[in-house]
């Protein structure tokens, strides 16, 4: 028996997948996971129907929500990452000797625990030391903490179900606060091409708050169109301004110096999401 | 009914689209040719199976293919396309207020006349008085015409069927004397996430013909992992040297100046496939 995995990335528009195997199916207290292991990019985390993560692609995701804060910022110590219970954005966090400390607030147990019994080539670093794993609500948990962290990353789902509230302006003023005072936040903010409306919200929210707010993109093969972006809100650092030939040579495969700031010269279509 | 369209673009991969009506499917001398109406991307072409273009995203191939080489050379008249029988090329490049000359060959002359029929906004420069359309085999053109052309761009389908000839070190020498002595060549080169080898062998042998080779990329989400790769061979300008500055304002809704370096700096996974 063949078995497709297709997710309907819009109710027209799907990407299908072969499944070898499923490791896991199960309703959590949040959302729908799936474990699965596909014949083109191996395994493959899924909440609630949507692909969030898959072995032989995670890498740009993971890379580029991290490293391109963490090298706009001068010396950052306290990562605080939203979400990305998969340990991903852990994981390349860690690559970076200034950082002594990274909080992981991820709602949901169960993809933690899956994620270190089925990924762990992207949970490997949960088990550090310098990382604190707390499972609870991330707007609860932002809220309660002032003025501590370097660089805060929101590693969201998509804006529905449990992520809806990580997408608002209430949380991004409490984000503010929970930075210090050259604090750096960065959100994962869905296609260029596919959530117009969502990049064009998150912008304008993100500028009533940060005096610096940037879009930068990178190709996702199993997201939604391929293309993903970021947005980053700044207290004080530009990033691009950051000095390139600062910044070491890394263990990447899709990051690298020379794209930090180009990843900011956008396309027009992306360029006019953020005009204004 | 609902009718859904699955491209397999691997064995273990597809794209798959909702289809609300064919306007035309038949067996040409050269191709299976297929031009329908999806409900997320406009009326699209789909050569052998191969979705070639829509109507939604076809601007960032066509704007990518184009603007990149004409904006590199500092005076191109005429211009070559090989393939790209939809007439999108052929658009953007009478953009350039210094072409005084575009010559299409594309061997299959029913998708000319299809992309005339349905396509209108994609082929509707190709009764313009500066193009001329030739219904015949690229290669034997390119072989038959020295010296003529500033800039030829390789507008092929996938290789396999007709394109075949199109990769290979032979045409490539062929465009070499096809071209100026300061001519630019740039071919399509597929995605970077899937046909590494083919971009390895591109590179190698258009490196072993031209002076100066580059590879730049941009975002397509119709194409196979959303992410795509163009080949520039170049006899003397390089692109990532064009001063930007003198790239007017283009009627465009991807390319931009400020993208037209930026396009080139790759991410390590491509970087990696033209080192050496």
């Amino acid at each position: 028996m063949k078995l497709w995995f297709t997710e309907y990335q819009t109710p027209d528009l799907g990407i299908t997948l072969k499944v070898e195997k499923t490791y896991c199916s199960e309703q959590t207290e949040f959302q729908k996971l799936d474990l699965v292991e596909t014949a083109e990019y191996g395994r493959m985390l899924v909440l609630d129907g949507a692909v969030q993560t898959t072995i032989k692609d995670e890498f740009v995701y993971h890379e580029m929500i991290t490293h391109v804060p963490l090298f706009t910022h001068k010396n950052p110590k306290s990562v605080l990452i939203v979400g990305g219970g998969d340990g991903g954005v852990v994981r390349e966090a860690i690559k970076h000797p200034s950082v002594e400390k990274v909080v992981l607030v991820e709602i949901d147990g169960k993809v933690v625990e899956v994620s270190k019994k089925y990924l762990p080539e992207i949970s490997c670093a949960l088990e550090d030391k310098k990382v604190e794993v707390v499972i609870d609500d991330g707007i609860k948990y932002v809220a309660e903490h002032k003025n501590q962290f370097d660089v805060i990353m929101v590693d969201s789902t998509d804006p529905v179900g449990p992520a809806v509230g990580l997408f608002a302006i209430d949380f991004y003023k409490s984000i503010n606060e929970c930075l210090r005072e050259d604090g750096i936040l960065v959100a994962q903010t869905e296609s260029p091409f596919l959530n117009k409306d969502l990049i064009r919200n998150v912008y304008k929210d993100i500028k009533s708050v940060f005096p610096i707010t940037r879009l930068y993109t990178c190709a996702i093969p199993t997201y939604p169109s391929g293309y993903w972006s970021f947005m980053m809100g700044s207290k004080k650092y530009d990033p691009i301004e950051t000095d390139i030939s600062k910044i070491p040579e890394l263990d990447t495969k899709y990051y690298s110096a020379e794209l930090h700031k180009a990843a900011f010269a956008l396309p027009k279509l992306a360029a006019e999401l953020v005009k204004g």
